[in-house]
């Protein structure tokens, strides 16, 4: 992957920590990983969407943000490996399986080799640093934690896990609440909270705040650490023109009963970062933004090539630059 | 499936027991599943090969049997599912899994939901009449037993699994003897105790007397409960001409000091039953056999087409009938 010291200067951020959900955030840390060295970036991943299937540990968030750094992402779908076949689903449907997750035949080998190694006893961290390795990613993907934190949602439709209300449901029922089960007894994973301590500059990616970014947020002392920290903490919103980008981030903040906007997700990061990114489209909501005590950035935020991407990582990273907080520990 | 119930008259055998290992057995009890209906034919595999790759539960003679009788079975390679591909097990190996065992698509499936339902506590009975009953099968095809048995090879490349002895190994090591691991602690298979109690006549296919029967012989009891059986008991020998149709039975019975011959398959079967099947090339074996104590017939043994399965099969329905053996119990 071509990393390009020189792109960061003096002052700029020594250790970036990116939080990220799936696609929205996977795009952003492309971008990161392209002009950041793998020792100057972590990428923390939601894994409250993890779930069961057919026996076998399956990491959406995990997988996507896997997929891309490792080029086989599948862009026209938006999940799983591009030109994957899915032959074994078929059958596990004839053997009276219930496969309403759409799992492709590659897709199965990550997923059959994950939970193999999980079931000899490595955590989750040792196994995801294991696969990524072996697609070639130096870059670390770390996930949130090494136990189960799951969300689960409340809805119309009654309770479901994340990937029943997202893929099963297709997003459909009205969200009353979310929970984050299993946050209470979860701990940072080692890579997490090791970059806690040590990053300069804690990048929140474009990801759905309540299902990607909240569930992170859920783990004891994440919060805290976060609130806490002395760096620069930049946010990219994920709501653009009054919806999200992709998913159904919008659709759920309200729901909930938030503001779906720019000024909504500067209301949910409250606390936790001080500059929100926004797109041009919402550069008039800028003065709302301030009001919540978060410093507006405007700047074109929709990624679609990786040239989008990088350029969107640039601009954040420039941000925290020009942020002017304690960005060296040195 | 097509049944013929006319075929086997008032004398023939009410109920069958076969014993079979993988290609050559199940080749003949795809004859059999022709020519008799469900409720008079039970299966019992050997699960002595069964072993785990990539966390996964195989079991290649079941496997065999299941897609032999559903159709699915690759005859041009001898094993697996026609027509499958191999995208899952290119990404395990990319992945860093030992892949030396070859797996399809299609196949993984089987693996996948087998595990599944093996660790919500089904029993690999129950699980076998899942899968089997999904693929439309209708004759009951049964495990040896519930109970883990592995044949485990003592050979002059060291301990060898019997996938590592066969694919690994490529049945190369000259093998000094041969262990049943497990086969003390195990039982019958319900349906194989049942077989055994209500089979009017028994069958063992022409399968590797050491590596596919011996194993189901070694379960405690199974021995003793055919050797006492009191129907008609008949072995197809599948040592033709001095060696074995396929596979490594006749290298094997060389290796352990057998004759490789159909006499040194009457010898291996001495007492547990009363007529052998050999091919027309063995004819002039036929004193010697009967000097085992088992009553030679010569037939073509060689199964190439479904008509020469079923062909073999009404041989040896009419053998057992011919016999004269208590066919019924009613």
């Amino acid at each position: 992957m071509p990393t390009e010291p020189n792109q960061t200067g003096e002052g700029a951020p020594r250790k970036v920590l990116a939080l990220a959900g799936g696609v929205g955030g996977a795009k952003l840390a492309l971008g990161l990983a392209r002009i950041l060295p793998p020792e100057r970036l972590t990428i923390v991943v939601n894994t409250g969407d993890d779930e069961e299937f057919h026996g076998l540990h399956v990491s959406p968030d995990l997988d996507t943000m896997t997929y891309t750094l490792s080029g086989w992402y599948n862009q026209e779908t938006g999940w799983g490996v591009a030109g994957d076949s899915f032959e074994t689903l078929a059958v596990l449907k004839r053997l009276g399986a219930d496969a309403w997750f759409n799992l492709g035949d590659r897709d199965f080998a990550m997923h059959i080799r994950r939970t193999e190694l999980l079931r000899r006893g490595m955590t989750l961290s040792e196994v995801t640093a294991e696969l990524t390795g072996r697609l070639g990613i130096e870059h670390p993907i770390v996930p949130m934690s090494d136990q189960p934190v799951r969300t689960v949602l409340e809805t119309d439709a009654g309770t479901l896990s994340m990937q029943e209300y997202f893929v099963k449901h297709r997003a459909v029922p009205a969200v009353r609440w979310i929970r984050y089960a299993g946050a209470e007894n979860a701990q940072p994973s080692p890579g997490f909270a090791g970059a806690l301590e040590s990053a300069d500059a804690i990048v929140f990616c474009p990801s759905n705040p309540h299902l990607s970014v909240a569930p992170i947020l859920a783990i004891p002392g994440v919060r805290d650490a976060i609130s806490g920290h002395t760096g620069c903490r930049i946010a990219v919103s994920p709501i653009v023109g009054g919806d999200a980008v992709r998913g159904p981030a919008g659709k759920i903040m309200g729901e909930l009963g938030a503001e779906v906007s720019a000024v909504g997700v500067a209301r949910e990061y409250r606390g936790l970062c001080n500059v929100l990114v926004v797109d041009t489209q919402d550069a008039a909501l800028a003065d709302a933004i301030a009001a919540e005590g978060i410093a507006p950035a405007v700047t074109g935020t929709i990624m679609q090539t990786d040239d989008d991407k990088i350029a969107l990582a640039r601009e954040v990273m420039g941000l925290a630059e020009r942020a002017g907080f304690p960005l060296s520990r040195e």
